[in-house]
């Protein structure tokens, strides 16, 4: 049913990272630096710890792309590990190298390292916290820079701001209205925790600060949006094709991510049937050339049946403090089977900005997926072409 | 990826609902009364309308499986509709009926209706309505039995209990113990709302009795546990591999489900890292012969980088209240482009205890796919010696 | 990357076989009696045995058809077995009824018998044969009749033709022109062996009343085409989305296919390069309005790169005779582990007529999916929208 | 379904090619080498052009693996494409070289350049040959050359053999012996042609020979076998899990190839039910530690309902002569729509041995998926372990 594939690789520590794509359509303008872009959104973020300064990616494109269109063949994405010199025996390929660097027995609560050993039977554990790293995520970013640049040619916008840190939230609705998300977004990117509220900014920083001295680490929680989406993608004829199913497999699929919810979310539970209908009208707009149906609210959050409804897709997601932290955890040593209590070093104290840049990727991966599943066309022009010709029909329904 | 598929189909007044899974291996017990007592958990809870008594379902298992036995060919289930007799010129497949009842030309806020309209080019949203209801879950939960009746040969049990009806919530830990999760389940089963705890059931029934006189309706949230999950299903190694991610697909996918989570999932946000991570021990225990890793919390709710971690799967959702309500609403009809506002009379006023069994049903699915994939085989005796082999493999780690 | 997806499953001689399509966009007329003509032709063929006298096969639309029109949502379709009711008990789903019939235990050569009792842990063969049976390709029949009305209403027609029953041969060259190959298709209908040439026909009647007679069976090879197919299907660009692949799995996978090609297949080993290639040519004809690019010649089968060039698309494909007959073969008591001379008693002698029918359906199927990758669209007028669209486009190239 | 998944990507003039290939458990070994090994055989034979020499093709491992073993993470792979050097502007990525190389406006007869260009919009079909092109083999090559290291450790051997180069065919049978066939394999890497009769290896290359002199190429038909496979493989229960099924698309999506059968094939056509039946027997012999099922004759292929039968694998494929050729050919240009006729001035005249080559890397992607999905596991102890106790369980069956 997927029109769009992806797959990344790569370990953490590894010379690169590598995804491809496939099934992007031929035509779009590409260039490194529309990744680029992406890829530094994502290593910014107050908060973040040393290898960020390490690791400035850039994208090179190694296929797919030529004199800075898609050919529609498969798109090759590498980014390199800048750190990788480092660890050229230690990460090596090669088994002459083997045994170069000790090997990590000790599990990290909060990780991939203990089930991943069990289940992929190694007792060092870098071979699974390598490629569980949310180093991975970089490569993601990529691809779904690249989906951006398909959706941005139909007016659709994709963005993202923090709501939460800590116990520092963001008040403040979340605007029902495209153009309103559109700016809220401008906002929160000038902001260092991507939150678009100034005041909610700088104390999610001071909480930031606090939590770095506490030797622990923040979770937190944010929006991510899709603006001029048209309705009608996605289906409600069968469990996998419902767009709501595919974007949480999508969000909670991104390291550290335990909870995801569209609309009003999780809020729906407390409150009463009619309270929360998006109501139905037909006037013209200043979204619309001529009258059209549309809605006030967003409590559903763009998504009904399945399906988008015209009105932005809107879903929260929620994010797990970084496991790794400088207080000590109780684990156990997988060789000698002696636990142990042990402070972990890496320096991350909060990622959530970056994690709302990790989410707008994926999301924009499945909006273009469904966009071509609905619309088809192997060229720009053809997907144009379908497209206005679909807009057309919606005026005349 | 997937080594079990499934689809279901048919609409909510036609004559059958029918559906198809395929990948079971061989030389599982099956019986239709198997299938029948998750429909009548489905049908159950206090707060349903008139449908569920005409409704008595029952499953026929027309292909698959022989004198007791699934035979690893693809397990057809047909479940009828009892109404259907109401509506045999209506929902006929015949082109000579046409026009036999009127459209439906008005969209519910809240449903498929208006957006199915539109992208399936339908004036009369009968057409879309009558696959959106959800009467599909039935299906659902049908299928879901059988995957059940696979994880339950392996020791794992699914199970769910209803946390919150509108603004009564029940308080109180959701346990780390499979042992004390099945208890508590056990508890539930005897509530009308499908909730552990008494006194909040009682709360709960007046709630829903409240919204029936206030013709409003009502959501909520609930859990779904499977416990005796073992150790390694999932992946962390692609995005779609990771057990959370699939796990989220196919609850979200189901009607009304606005939000999921794992383990402590929105909560998360707030928590410093130290008080959410799950610290590692190994010890003889009661669940393992001999000493094992093990925790004694489940903030991660059984999933660390996309695999199970060995403690139970535990995830919470939240289900919109159900929009058809008694309430007046704005609407527009799509063929006189009139707003207007009006009622809806549909009669359940809360479907929350249903909706967890349907959860528990989709959960099992995706259980029982990672298992197959982790376990191969093409027969329970097959399934059985792989999974011995690896119970002695992991004491022996 | 499929748009259609489908399954069947039903035993032999199980209740009925039941069918789900799904992704079948809304808004294209389907009656029973489109699937039954297909059914049908799918029964008839000189050489066929006692069974397909008791089975008048008859479709009934369970779901996903409303008023003569598709819904968008899955079809579900059933084929009663009628043999069914002298079965009840030993093709029961119940395990009281076991035992009520001896098992099968004696694995005829060139089934499914013995690799499936081995691969599902079966005793009783009668667990596989039931499903490896060519009995299940009267659903892929009628799905593939379902897949046909879709392509009609864009122009395509595929049908098929006997080339071989055994050491008869059919000669003459497949023409290159979409007319001329349906108007051979229609010659053929009338034949009794599906071959359109008379004089062939008749030899090979001939030829299967010898192998009657001598106690064995034919097996011979067929032609199926798709006249009207546009340029464009399929894509040169992965592994998995190039069309002649696509439908070499759909052939193969057909019960008793050995062999598959595309235009001159195995003939292209021997000649040289010039004389294989199809040349291009510009002009107008009688194909297109206006000029247009073309060929004189289809030695490619309508298939370059993996994607349809806007020749018919032409493959061929050999069938095995039917391994069940009457001169005894050596075969081994999977109980006993005695080996024993048996004959079997099915009465099938040639089924080379009915196996080209399923692969019509297969064809359908497959070339169905890749239209709908390519125009999109989730309803017959959207589709016809972007259809036309390409069409003008193609014309102005 | 897929327990293995790969994507290839690049183009041929690109910097280089780019595969991923996920799903492979961990813990088998990995080395380049392994790779480079088949890299060298696809580059070799008799009747290859000068890029042949150009392109001495080395993998790089990009991820995956680490000391010599894989990781169970995605396995990214890399070949560079030497010849880039001279194509920097005319291939790069980059908007700002565009147009420093006049397009390609004129489409080759034979190849996807036409069907190409009309699909994607696209006026320089350099953007279409690129990735048309066989070059993408060489990477399907170094990932099926990673599933021939997995099947390797469980005993499964996979080779080929040229059968037929123009009008010059071996003659005598294909053995229907595991070990006889990697001794014939073993013969035929002698040859320069790749095939196992010297005499006929001679007749070959002068064949070749003639063909050069005479400006044109040649194709041919190559067997591809499997020995070792265990019985079980596949399945009959679902069109798309039939074994057979998966290898044809495998096969067919191959570049040039027209067709593909297994076992006796095409001559299935002609012969009389009995005579192509493999009898079945049960004794002691060379291949199992006591008594098994077994047959003297492999008329099937090794694949029976589906399924692999425990006989080795065996499948022909034809491959047309490659179409590039050096007589000239009747095309007309895109851009003018002038006819014209030309010759093209590619070098290779025969790729038969090489695309018997490739042929064997999608036989062993198709093996491998099929393994891992029929004995599971995540390391290869696990697989091993699984894979054992399925063999024990054969002999007691």
């Amino acid at each position: 049913m997927h029109t769009i594939r992806f797959f990344t690789s790569g370990e953490s520590h590894g010379k690169a990272l590598t995804g491809i794509i496939e099934g992007v359509p031929a035509g779009f303008d590409l260039s490194p630096e529309d990744i680029d872009r992406d890829l530094k959104r994502r290593q910014g973020g107050h908060g973040r710890g040393g290898r960020m300064t390490i690791e400035s990616d850039r994208a090179e494109i190694i296929s797919g792309v030529r004199w800075g269109k898609t050919l529609g063949s498969p798109i090759a994405v590498s980014i390199e590990n800048k750190d990788w010199k480092n660890w050229l025996a230690g990460m090596s390929v090669l088994a002459e190298d083997r045994g170069s660097i000790p090997p990590v027995t000790r599990p990290r609560p909060g990780h991939a390292d203990l089930a991943g050993a069990l289940k992929y039977d190694m007792k060092d554990m870098r071979n699974i916290l390598e490629r569980s790293s949310a180093r991975e995520t970089a490569m993601r970013v990529a691809l779904g820079a690249i989906a951006k640049k398909v959706l941005a040619d139909f007016g659709i916008v994709i963005g993202s701001y923090v709501m939460q840190i800590g116990n520092v939230r963001a008040h403040g609705e979340i605007p029902a209205d495209d153009r309103a998300l559109v700016r809220l977004f401008k906002e929160a990117e000038r902001s260092s925790v991507r939150c678009p509220d100034e005041k909610t900014s700088r104390a999610m920083v001071r909480a930031i600060d606090r939590a770095v001295k506490g030797k622990t680490s923040l979770g937190g929680a944010f929006t991510v949006f899709a603006a001029g989406v048209p309705v009608g993608l996605g289906s409600h004829t069968q469990w996998d094709r419902k767009l709501d199913g595919r974007l949480a497999q999508a969000i909670m699929g991104i390291q550290a991510i335990k909870g995801i919810s569209f609309g009003d979310g999780f809020a729906m539970a407390s409150l009463p049937g009619h309270a929360v209908m998006d109501q139905i009208y037909y006037a013209a707009s200043a979204r619309s050339e001529g009258k059209a149906f549309y809605r006030r609210t967003n409590h559903a959050g763009g998504i009904e049946g399945g399906m988008s409804n015209g009105m932005p897709v809107l879903l929260s997601a929620v994010m797990k403090p970084i496991p790794t932290l400088r207080k000590p955890l109780m684990s156990v040593d997988v060789r000698t089977k002696k636990e142990f209590s042990a402070a972990y070093e890496r320096s991350d104290t909060c990622a959530v900005p970056a994690a709302a840049v990790v989410a707008e990727a994926m999301t924009a991966l499945v909006l273009a997926d469904a966009f071509i599943e609905k619309f088809g066309g192997d060229s720009k022009k053809e997907m144009k072409r379908n497209f206005r010709g679909y807009l057309s029909y919606l005026k005349s329904f």
